[in-house]
């Protein structure tokens, strides 16, 4: 039998809710795939910081690094929000991703036939959606310096941050980005604003570079306000989105309420070796946690693209996604995606209908 | 008599149209209600750069410094995209933003009754959105330093941009972010990173403390990720957004697009001295420029922006409002928000019904 350690970090809010259901649809497909599993659950986030002092602990992260996936429930919460920068669960988060080295990350937008209702969009703008946002992950803003706030040479206080990219950190993102829409429609838009900005300029120089190695892959490049206004217009013209952190973040998250059901989207981060980083794009959601509301379908999918791009088991990630999918056909919904004729269920009775379609 | 000059700056692609046809209204208005406007017309963006050589020559920047409103048509096109930096419309335009200090940019975005169809959002969603994005328009990463293309200590090839705000910068524009909500509906919501950036911790405590100056505005902050998806899921719950200049040229242009009728949207970009400029939010749409198809209603409000903000005309300028609003209410439209039942014109056709509303 194969074996893989996974590091599971439930973190704050509903994460440890939606992690528990996850953990046992991997369990069960492990069963019956003949994969064996090794958990380590391990502090992270705002849990950390009430247990250790600090968002990541280093036995956290050293765990991380010599496991075979991570997966990731939430963090954060109101609790820590005005902590200083050091002492947020968010900061924990950059330094898990900085750690493991994952600059790619993968979040993919779909609308299902059963949840296009949910879409603030009409229905004939946002049915047949299906995007994948490839978003730097470990540069740019994010961790550019000089940082701070300070002082300029007239005295004034100023705080300030540094967008930098150097050519190997996109030729590599470029690459992610390229490969990914090999595997999908082979078309592929870079975003970024190389109508203002040097980094921009650089980033559309080398992605530009970067296309002659696939030539199969139709490439185009717009600029992030028209790609904000795009993706309201028209989301169907999207296949893969490549752009920098920053304006990943902004994007990725438009392009996920465009699905309306953000409750259903997973993401994967991955590096050049090592572990990758699997977890819900949705929040911590401290309103409804502990109260068995959460939708466990965007954590369960992570186990799913853990399982293909974490792990190369396609076998086992495509049986969660139709265990998924047969679910949503059975008429199970939780509160976030429920619509009337439904029947409405918790977190737990979620994870158990999906268990019982594996 | 009161007497007003005013530059025009007809620009580029479809600028030119929907200039002449917004001049006609201005003069209108001006016999009405006994205002004497002087044009100076003068070339900017890329037909500027085919007649002198450079996106904004200094003829126009003083013509504009020296009038009491500056109106902008639109710049950009195919021809120049792939001009180096200094000879592109767009530096020009920051040029010219830059040189009259407009460091507030008002955009209004607004779902009219009779458009609401034109929305890619539900009836329901769209309907009653009136927001109004105030960014600020000459700091930030736009104009930070240093700023390039160079290497770094490892020898490797980067491209970089600063994001800095200084105190008096973020104090000023925070000023008018609170006294545009205290105009409207009392709420700001000032947009930041502030979980991840310096600049936006910085930005954030400083409109904090400027606040207090407004006990009557209610002042809420919001991570531009979830600015983004809040307004799919919901615009209705924005009355004035209060955002950087990066962040802003992105919320503020998937907003208009929320309203499904980006041909309608001015602006208006103010400084503490000098003239103002106006334009239309929309860009210089090159495929359909010299057609008689474009809208002319963004330009015509525009006008009615300048009259109100720019020279304190405001009955002046409800009656171009309201002259607009007539124009629609007759079914009156234009291609790009023409829905069966109406009347479609052309962008002539639909300044000279305007006139006659007026
Ligand atoms: C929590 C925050 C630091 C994080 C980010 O900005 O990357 C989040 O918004 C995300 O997109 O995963
Ligand atoms: C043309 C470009 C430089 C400009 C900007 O980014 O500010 C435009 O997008 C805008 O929003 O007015």
């Amino acid at each position: 039998t194969k074996r893989y350690s996974i590091t599971i970090l439930p973190g704050d809010g509903i994460g440890p809710e939606t992690i528990s259901v996850a953990k046992d649809v991997l369990k069960l497909i492990g069963s019956l795939e003949g994969i064996e599993f090794g958990f380590q659950e391990m502090p992270m986030g705002g849990s950390a910081l009430d247990l250790t002092g600090v968002p990541l602990p280093d036995e956290t992260l050293s765990a991380a690094k010599q496991s075979d996936a991570v997966l990731l429930g939430a963090i954060g919460g109101y609790k820590w929000d005005n902590n200083p920068k050091h002492l947020k669960p968010e900061t924990g988060l950059l330094q898990l991703r900085e750690g493991l080295k994952v600059f790619a990350n993968l979040r993919p937008a779909t609308v299902l036939p059963q949840l296009v209702d949910s879409s603030t969009l009409k229905k004939e703008v946002a049915e047949g959606v299906d995007l994948m946002v490839v978003r730097e992950l470990t540069g740019g803003i994010y961790f550019g310096k000089p940082r701070g706030i300070g002082t300029n040479e007239n005295g004034e206080e100023i705080g300030f941050n540094t967008e930098v990219y150097a050519s190997y950190e996109i030729d590599r993102i470029a690459r992610v980005g390229f490969e990914t829409a090999r595997k999908r429609n082979k078309k592929l838009c870079s975003v970024d604003k190389a109508n203002v900005l040097e980094a921009s300029m650089f980033w559309r120089n080398r992605v530009t570079s970067i296309a002659s190695e696939y030539p199969d892959v139709e490439l185009s490049h717009m600029y992030v306000d028209n790609a904000a206004m795009q993706l309201v217009r028209n989301p169907k013209q999207f296949d893969t989105i490549l752009t920098n952190n920053i304006f990943g973040d902004i994007l990725s998250d438009e392009a996920s309420m465009i699905t309306g059901s953000i409750g259903m989207l997973p993401s994967a981060s991955l590096g050049a070796l090592g572990p990758g980083l699997f977890e819900p794009i949705h929040g911590s959601a401290p309103d409804i946690a502990g109260q068995d509301k959460a939708n466990p379908l965007a954590t369960i999918l992570s186990v799913a693209m853990l399982l293909k791009y974490g792990l190369g088991e396609e076998n086992a990630a495509r049986r969660i996604e139709n265990a998924v999918l047969d679910t949503l056909d059975k008429g199970f919904r939780t509160g976030d995606i429920y619509s009337a004729g439904n029947k409405l269920v918790g977190c737990k009775e979620m994870g158990e209908e999906v268990l019982k379609s594996v």
